[in-house]
């Protein structure tokens, strides 16, 4: 193991947090890095060459096992093939802290983690944004269809643009230091690929111009802290009504966040998590609460957070 | 007269200047001034009272005469309607220095000077934000229907979002310090009306998340002056395809500019002019020359403009 450098680690054991996706009007281009739920990553540098994934709590038994089959490990795969290390041994564990099939980029957070652990443990061959087209690809395996909204800001930390995919162009834009989340996610069964079915795949070219001006004025707002510009902007005309069929209570949980005060009320990803921004914490804490409550009175049960951008993205964790 | 103040006077002369709207990616809702063609009004206080518009010229007879019908004059009675002003009596002579269907804002610009010209003869009552729901109204009797992609900007100056319409939202954007655009209004005939009737009015969603990625990068590319960042966000994939038909030699136009080294090319408002983005003066100049050159070679007359953003808008012309 002589050709690695000094910064060479034996083990790592990494965060990567949970995203917001679409920011209510951006769907399939923006997302926001929040500071808790999250995924960790443990990994060991072992003698017998190979990548083994040696264990997985907290998925309720869901995930593949198999190193090719799951993202985490086959992200770690293909990163090892692509700077000419497949020589190495390394065990993974995975411990996640967060649901599957939330709207909060679960399988992003893993795969993040994954991809910033073996890069850590071998001494940063690559930098983050070059870590991201791996991330992609292990979105195509988890989900059918390689997007890039919720590994992009797991990644980089922050609020972040996907411009386009062709080639990727991921653009990093302000967060403005007052913005906080409240996210909520309500324990009901929404998997992210039948979401994205029920989504037309034709829309009107008039609520597609509303669209894009929001987009245009939310992107604004970020640069200019203008949280009035960013409150208004986030409307969605075009995904919002079929999306929030299949979450219980939306419109009520909308009512409850803007009579609390919020920017803005939308759904996260492909849901059922919902998210509202504030201004500060204290009112992000206050409507996490009040969705929680009115959840609970109507017998469902629900995880609450509250949060600030995470403009730092994935850490490593130290003992 | 006794109720006016000291700024009040007997006449003025206004220059309002054209603009591009669309800016390539952002249909109906971005646009930006340039320095020149425009057109000027002249307006006198006269004691018999009520709006005539006693001349015009530069339309070939084109526009109508009529105080209700012309925009400009129709326009000035709406605002003095709104101020309480309607025993006034005005004169208008209006000089338009730029064809009427050249996709250059036309009768925005008219409007806009007319009433920028009214409000500065009665010592601004509004200011120049408080003018822009006449000015829309204005388009809507010229163009059938009340858009603001010209008016604003033709208007407020700079580079302009129109975030939504129900209420008018209209956000100022940065024009970054070196970028200047080539123009060239090639003499065909394209109507805005036809050229409105040729576009869809369903788009594919795939698409239309393409136009809102481009979007979103053009408006982070004017906060942070990354020029590059501007140039590839300037796609269309949209309306382009379907009214670049309508103008004879768009593909090679588009061609010499990118060769001649501009950041973006595409159609001025419904066209047929078109216009490119540069990075200095010196480059648009080129391209103008070179794409005249071109037309001309096919036959095709054209005017030729070259102008950094025109922050300004419209302006008095002082003797």
């Amino acid at each position: 193991m002589a050709e690695f450098s000094s910064a060479d680690r034996n083990s790592v054991h990494v965060f990567a947090p949970a995203t917001v996706a679409n920011m209510v009007c951006g769907f399939d281009i923006l997302g926001f890095a929040i500071e808790e739920p999250g995924d960790e990553v443990y990994m060991r540098r072992v003698d017998q060459p190979g990548v083994r994934l040696v264990g997985i709590t907290g998925d309720d038994g869901r995930l593949p096992r198999e190193t090719e089959k799951n993202t985490v490990s086959a992200c770690v795969l293909t990163f090892l093939q692509h700077i000419g290390k497949t020589d190495i041994g390394l065990e993974i564990e995975l411990h996640k802290h967060m649901p599957i099939g939330s709207g909060l980029g679960s399988s992003a957070a893993s795969t993040v983690a994954g991809l910033f652990a073996v890069n850590t443990l071998l001494g940063n061959p690559l930098s983050k944004r070059e870590l991201l087209p791996f991330a992609v690809q292990g979105e195509a395996l988890a989900c059918g269809h390689g997007h890039a909204d919720n590994v992009a800001p797991a990644l980089l930390g922050g609020i972040t643009l996907i411009r386009g995919y062709a080639p990727l162009d991921v653009i990093a834009l302000p967060a403005p230091s007052a913005l906080h989340a409240s996210v909520v996610f309500p324990h009901v069964d929404v998997p992210t690929r039948d979401a994205r079915q029920m989504i037309r795949t034709k829309v009107a070219l008039k609520d597609a111009v509303t669209q894009w001006g929001n987009i245009a004025g939310l992107v604004a707002g970020l640069f200019t802290a203008d949280y009035e510009l960013i409150g208004r902007s986030m409307h969605d005309v075009l995904i919002e009504p079929t999306r929030a069929i299949l979450i219980p209570e939306f419109h009520e949980m909308r009512r409850l966040a803007m009579e609390a005060g919020a920017l803005s009320f939308g759904i996260s990803g492909s849901g059922p998590s919902v998210f509202a921004f504030t201004q500060n914490r204290d009112q992000a804490t206050s409507i996490t609460n009040v969705i929680q409550a009115h959840l609970s009175e109507r017998g469902i049960e629900s995880n609450g957070y509250v949060s600030g951008i995470n403009t730092e993205g994935p850490k490593e964790i130290k003992k």
